[in-house]
């Protein structure tokens, strides 16, 4: 055994074989540093629908906060009959939701907007979608015991963070499913997820989870706060702008292969990828892959349980001839939408787009057997 | 930020927050080195249902493989058609499938069989069960691929750790729902949780999901190898010992709060725990909650969803006056099967038993505040 690779088996906090060195986070850009900018998780090396701590993707705006749990309070206030004040002593009273919920940043896939077909694989391009084990209060019971005042509508929730990250949320949404997240995949979140409270919203753009949350202030309306005006709203071909288009509509990407790997000479491949919904209840109906760039399809089966608003692993035999080939996969979703093609999102949003591009990804495969990301 | 504790959030493998430094494993026994023991999952400390890989429990019977993953082959034979060998890479064009299942080691909670209550908590009574999203490829395909002969109705499955740690498993089991497991939570299993793959029988003793496995042999009947007969067999009361008893039944047991921790006066406190079941289909239909040792009941709520052979939490508001108080819980499958006393388990079992122990467990509160384990 490495001398320092473990303790026999027995370290009191382990961690992966020394044969799994690669299996590391990315920094984007690559000189990412003072806590501005991502990590991103190396789905092409991972299976399942489980994201290790460890290799959650990271997205800071102001770093992380060093924050002393037992001194971090969660103050909830605005249009309530009382504010009030937590801890994490206090909130461990409450009853608790433990759910599998997929968490995807709002710039995840950005590059997909880009004129041209950036050079670049599954970890660089998506590499910001992830799912967890989210344990926590639900925000609900905390506003009905502060008593919410019939004129609120919105919430806006603030981080801890030096800057104040600060986001905009309907109320029926934070009365619906949201969580004060306190665990992720059973110990507390890490630090740079969050630690040692976030807001987490199933379903919706990872910006508006606030990290480190200290402060959500019900409102009357939207707060438009520099977070999401600068930021994080999708403006169109026309001109128009999306604000607080927050759902994460349905999206798939093929994991295996993609263009980090490269195929061993024809025969009997396995396609297989992740999709996932946060529209509706966040069902994934369906998964459709194409080997032939959309020409036809055909449905994939679905290697894990489809739970609402998580991560589902879809898998599907391939014979690959040696010929050139373009990967794509289609999911569609129980409300009946269907993940667009590139050329339909273009269309509507132009190149500028910028956020939550749920479009479909082409992975051409050529003679060599190398994956390239191409526009199909 | 302290200087070693992370890059500004970015380290390519991230870690735990610094103010979360308790929150590892224990080995027992305490001296355990030279991979023989156990090191044991803070439970206490965790919330939700699935472990961080860095938390799993441990038993090992003969230390840790250091094996490469590019080297390691599995081989299946015996009563075959044509006996096949699979690597890594093979293993990959198979279809998978990922779940969420617990794994409890045989030896958990054995302490029960004492005669006396220990004076220990929830680590060191109980962390050897947790749950992982587990993805592998069925064994079922693999045999089915080998063609399996008529008279054939055992395996036995053997890992490549020094001493070739072996278990006799039914092959209706195999069949039904084994898993040659790849991934743990995502990524390659850890080294200590059988890198680079495991037999994976849901809900069946631990020991039984061969670690490092590297050979398959279909059999007429069980093998008796010394893992089986020297240990993991339960000894009766009546002196007549259960061999090859395999599922983990009915269990639950109060993880907050518990001997680790000490309530703050009197209140209202949460009662949580986990709850799971082996038998069947594995699904837990209720979870009871008393505080007065038994004489009363109540039914608990879930805070995770139900899954198959997996962990699901309960909790339950608790008011407690400053008085005396005996905590257990009592979990009932769909089955029918209710988690049994101590006494009912002592009764037919004896104090020989040494595996398997299900029965309840119980926390009794004084008047500091303080918890301890007694038999009640």
């Amino acid at each position: 055994m490495d001398a320092d690779s473990d303790a026999n088996g027995f370290d009191p906090y382990g961690k992966p074989s020394r044969f799994e060195s690669k299996v590391v986070r990315e920094p984007r850009p690559p000189t990412a540093a003072n806590g501005l900018g991502s990590i991103r998780t190396p789905l092409h090396l991972l299976n399942g629908t489980i994201t290790p701590n460890g290799l959650h993707f990271v997205r800071l705006h102001s770093g992380v906060p060093d924050i002393d749990p037992d001194k971090h309070k969660l103050l909830i206030h605005g249009l309530l009959e009382r504010p009030l004040i937590f801890t994490l002593d206090t909130l461990a009273r409450y009853p608790m939701e433990s759910r599998i919920y997929f968490l995807e940043c709002g710039g995840n896939s950005q590059t997909l907007y880009q004129k041209n077909p950036i050079k670049a694989g599954v970890q660089r391009i998506h590499g910001q979608i992830c799912s967890s084990d989210w344990t926590g209060v639900r925000l609900s019971t905390l506003l009905e015991e502060a008593g919410v005042k019939t004129n609120a509508k919105w919430v806006v929730a603030e981080g801890a963070d030096a800057s104040g990250m600060a986001r905009s949320v309907p109320l029926s949404k934070i009365m619906d499913d949201a969580l004060i997240a306190l665990y992720q995949n059973g110990e507390r979140l890490r630090p740079e997820n969050g630690y040692p409270m976030r807001l987490f919203l199933p379903g919706y753009q990872g910006n508006a989870n606030v990290k480190f949350v200290r402060r959500i202030k019900v409102t009357e309306g939207p707060t438009h706060t520099r977070d999401e005006t600068s930021r994080y709203s999708i403006l169109r071909a026309d001109g128009k702008t999306l604000q607080f288009y927050l759902q994460m509509d349905a999206k798939s990407v093929i994991t295996h292969p993609a263009p980090e790997h490269k195929l061993q000479g024809p025969g009997l491949y396995k396609i297989s990828g992740l999709a996932w919904s946060g529209r509706g209840r966040g069902i994934v109906r369906k998964v459709e892959v194409s080997a032939d760039g959309g020409k036809s399809w055909a449905e994939a089966a679905f290697q894990s349980q489809v739970l609402p608003k998580a991560l589902v692993r879809f898998q599907m035999p391939w014979r690959w001839d040696s010929g050139p080939a373009v990967l794509q996969s289609r999911c569609t979703d129980d409300t009946g939408y269907v993940q667009w093609t590139r050329a339909a999102m273009i269309a509507e949003r132009g190149l500028t787009g910028n956020y939550m591009p749920n479009c479909i990804t082409s992975w051409a495969v050529n003679e060599k057997g190398e994956l390239n990301h191409v526009y199909a």
